[in-house]
């Protein structure tokens, strides 16, 4: 059974979630709220002092849990394979600044040669990203992306593949992020989930709901309580292995981003109790 | 390596695919061209004498390869199961006067339950009608499809799932059908190919291309060769099973159904023999 979840202590809001809001905003918005953490994407940073944003939110007591995101490691060139790299060097260093213990990677796909072949590319990336992150104690936390997103945005589809490769690095600098909307329909879930945690590389954990129909592929996601997920059922999962992080609800969608941002807030904050 | 393919011998359309024609048009098309088989949707037989159209099929050369499609199984209540076994029961008898030799099952899935819960309504309504397709000499054979349809179309959706369901039901007239579309992406499917081939279970292959970006959940799939599938190396797997029967091509696509049929067709066979 899932732990009962009474107050908004691990509740972990991305900021695209509420992304009409510019973070300031938002984190007041969270922090008015009691929410415990906050996972901030690189385009809200953008114009910022990312030392001082950091700061800010911590003032705020908001827990600053991730930085969303690396990756897109594979590429058809070895220059664009290096640029990849570079930008997530980069991405390590606002990591660092913000005070963020992870960044997130959508490790990436190109149309252009074969899933095997990205595979690597995204493994020896990482690979090579890997001092620098030591340096800065950053841990690279690949996330496996639903298979509907391996022709153009990740590679890494199932929490079994993920598993392989963190073990493969072997690397207390590595991590993995389980999200619902991507692994929900998985057969194996509940058995990759234990590995995951027996191995010490579940590093996050993201929620939200998968809608029927789904209008966006990308923008669509819904409300937790919204859709199909076992979304409890797969907590049990993630708390067994002793995870004790946040549960973070990240929800691209077109929709809610029309909407009201506080009336919105006010659903996550709902729904989040009531079905996460 | 993939045989290489010179003629269109073994090459079958499915109705659906140009769905802009009737059944009559679309078979004298496919007839005039030398393609050696037709799969047919029953919304194609719609208003029609169902074994008059198979005796045309036959006339023409075209080799009937099955019918879609059946399946359906899971629901919430025990009367909407059994109207679901009852519609596949017609489509046998269907498949029977048309003398297809198989219906394609999409399995289904009930949003309001667990997959799980799914997964064994699907097996134990394959189950209720294999009788029936037994009598008729008719093969129910099961198609794993994408994920990202595992909210309310399937809950099988990989091809391990299907193999240790047909291998479950332990039957002659159950086999599986592996559709590129849906199954290009998981780095388990050699190997599920080849158990698939080894216990006898595979009996349809579906070819077409993922397309990135993909613009419509359903209706956007795309020609061999536009798309990202590594075609010509999963037909390999497929063959080296001792897999000879058809390549049929699926596509489902609001752009090419709002083409002309003819330069379509054209496209079709230029496609099939440079990149399937």
């Amino acid at each position: 059974m899932a732990q009962v979840l009474t107050d908004l202590k691990r509740l972990c809001v991305h900021t695209i979630t509420t992304k009409p809001w510019p973070i300031e905003e938002a984190a007041r918005e969270f922090s008015a709220s009691g929410i415990g953490g906050i996972t901030v994407w690189r385009d809200a940073l953008t114009g910022r002092n990312i030392k001082q944003t950091g700061n800010l939110l911590r003032d705020l007591n908001l827990e600053v849990v991730s930085l969303c995101r690396g990756g897109f490691f594979p590429a058809l060139t070895p220059g664009a394979r290096q640029s990849a790299i570079e930008d997530n060097l980069k991405a390590i260093d606002e990591a660092e600044a913000l005070g963020a213990p992870m960044v997130v990677l959508v490790c990436g796909a190109a149309p252009g040669q074969s899933l095997f072949e990205s595979r690597k590319q995204i493994q020896d990336g990482i690979a090579a990203c890997l001092p620098h992150a030591a340096a800065a104690g950053v841990k690279l936390t690949i996330e496996p992306l639903h298979p509907m997103y391996a022709g153009d945005r990740s590679a890494v589809n199932t929490l079994a593949q993920a598993n392989d490769m963190a073990e493969a690095l072997n690397s207390p600098h590595v991590g993995i992020a389980v999200d619902v909307y991507h692994l929900w329909w998985d057969p194996d879930l509940e058995t990759q989930i234990q590995r995951c945690g027996k191995n010490n590389n579940l590093s996050a954990f993201h929620i939200c709901d998968w809608k029927t129909p789904t209008l966006d592929m990308l923008n669509d996601r819904g409300l937790m309580g919204e859709g199909c997920i076992n979304l409890k059922q797969i907590r049990s999962w993630v708390e067994e292995t002793g995870f004790t992080g946040f549960n973070e609800v990240e929800i691209f969608s077109n929709i809610y981003w029309q909407q009201d941002q506080h009336q919105f807030l006010e659903k996550i904050k709902a729904a989040y109790l009531q079905f996460s």
